[in-house]
């Protein structure tokens, strides 16, 4: 939950004249998102996003954000859209700090997932990669293999604390996914945060999928792996293998996959793990205090890139690769 | 800002369910209110707020504030209205806890406070307190006189830690405000936490009040007291005249002050700084390790406390006796 910069209502009415959306009537501050702070806003013309980008978000990076958007709704994906101001930008300026609107998507991220809605975020999933082939700005992965030593160092002196033997066991697994991570499989825009609170569904269905904040260019088959590490395991941290093959089923009846990126599963999903095992042991070692944000435990991602590490094949993740591909 | 439980949709819908109100479409939990969880939740039917009553709100309270918010309404006070299941009852129970249903109100809380914003509240106060004149049900006020020692007690020792003499300051008041308290004033019904951001505006009309959880019967005088604490100082803690003026004018021209009462009103000012500077010490002293709600300072009403201490007549809160009668 978060809402770091609380907004005033005459700042807030003044930011809102530059848009068509007619006068304010509410907003509140809405506990969801980590990074920004988030209003939900009530004007004339309808229910808004107001996000203000905090100092985690590089501002150079939020046209791709905003383009991002806007580029897969208008392939027939169903997420937030940018609201430009009548002087045509998305993106403004709130209490010192890049502020932007968006509409507002209803739906309901599921706090109990089963395996039907695995299927419907791997067919999301695909379908979003589908849309994102032919947006023209890049933004590189600075959560890929590259960025997980940096990670590393500025943790590894305190790892042990977090749990025993844990700096041993990233160490290695550091050398090994360095060493032999997948290269040449297809490449695009990656969502590489879908997490269960980023997609939303109304009923049986998917509705909507949000917060594109760490959207960037990377191995496709390697969002695929966040899903899988994201969706398909259970609250005692195994992994469920009906969710994973209603994921990956779901994913290839959109887009098959190739034999490379079959192959190269288990290694995406071990640098998956390890890529939110490192982040959440980063923030778990620095609360500043007085901080209004609990920090995720590091041991659930422990515990599934332990379960990678023993796959073979997508034999493992509950599916045969004739079946996906 | 507080979502202290997080409830699943799948729980939710069969929360709803209990309703008249159509198919869930959304809901997020909003960073408002600090001792309940609260979620603005979207169904067919319109747009609610979603209460969840934590451990601090007394279960056995719970039909007296949603009686009382339902009694106002039907006086013409715009509040949330409690939403009756279908079976009439307005309180049922999700995650555990004891929840309700009330109506979306629109408008906003000010930030930024004008003379214009406290004689609407002085004016919307004396209403209310008409307006509650004819409640049957009662709820006496813990957190009046005979609350604060206990109060000052369960933190005596430290009280010294969160500024230098603040105990003999504390404990003297304490004396002299026993001592001294009034009795005999008029009383009722009374909302006893209408601080700014219980007070919705849309444009320079105030469109509604909201949070009726410390409401109880007490000195109707008390309430403005605590409102000219809440709405009538700087953030540099100085008293402001020109608004102490407007919220009285503004309260006295919907129901005028007998004398009893505007004699009381340095001493019920006393009273009221004294209530939420308790209650703050107490708060700070016991912030629980990983709580998510920062307590708010308490140097605010002991510098409110300190300016009270040196009235002498509602001529030192910037208006005449006579203006008020």
């Amino acid at each position: 939950m978060a809402v770091y910069t609380d907004v005033a209502a005459e700042d807030l009415a003044a930011f809102i004249a530059r848009y068509d959306i007619g006068r304010l009537l509410s907003y509140k501050g809405i506990a969801e998102g980590v990074e920004n702070s988030n209003y939900l806003l009530h004007a004339e013309a309808g229910y808004f996003i107001l996000t203000l980008y905090e100092k985690r978000v590089a501002a150079v990076d939020l046209p791709f954000f905003l383009g991002l958007m806007e580029h897969l709704a208008s392939r027939g994906i169903n997420c937030p859209q940018p609201v430009k101001a009548r002087d045509g930008d998305a993106l403004g300026t709130l209490c010192g700090r890049p502020a932007a609107l968006v509409t507002f998507l209803e739906g309901m991220w599921m706090r109990k997932v089963d395996a039907k809605h695995c299927a419907a975020v791997g067919e999301a999933l695909a379908k979003l990669h589908l849309a994102g082939s032919d947006f023209k700005l890049r933004r590189a992965n600075a959560l890929s293999v590259s960025g997980w030593r940096p990670l590393f160092e500025s943790c590894a002196s305190r790892v042990d604390d977090v749990q025993h033997s844990m700096h041993e066991i990233i160490a290695n697994e550091l050398d090994a996914l360095e060493a032999s991570w997948p290269r040449g499989l297809p490449e695009g825009v990656i969502h590489a945060d879908l997490f269960p609170d980023n997609v939303f569904f109304l009923g049986e269905k998917l509705s909507g999928l949000i917060d594109f904040y760490f959207a960037c260019n990377d191995m496709l088959a390697y969002d695929i792996a966040i899903c899988l590490n994201a969706w398909c395991f259970e609250n005692d941290f195994s992994y469920n293998f009906t969710k994973g093959r209603a994921l990956l089923q779901g994913y290839a009846r959109v887009r098959p996959l190739n034999d490379a990126e079959l192959d190269a599963l288990p290694l995406l999903a071990r640098g998956a793990a390890l890529r939110f095992l490192l982040t959440r042991v980063v923030d778990w070692l620095n609360v500043p205090p007085g901080a209004l944000v609990k920090p995720k435990s590091p041991q659930e991602y422990f515990r599934k890139l332990r379960f990678h590490q023993k796959a073979q094949s997508v034999h493992d993740y509950g599916v045969e690769a004739r079946e996906l591909a």
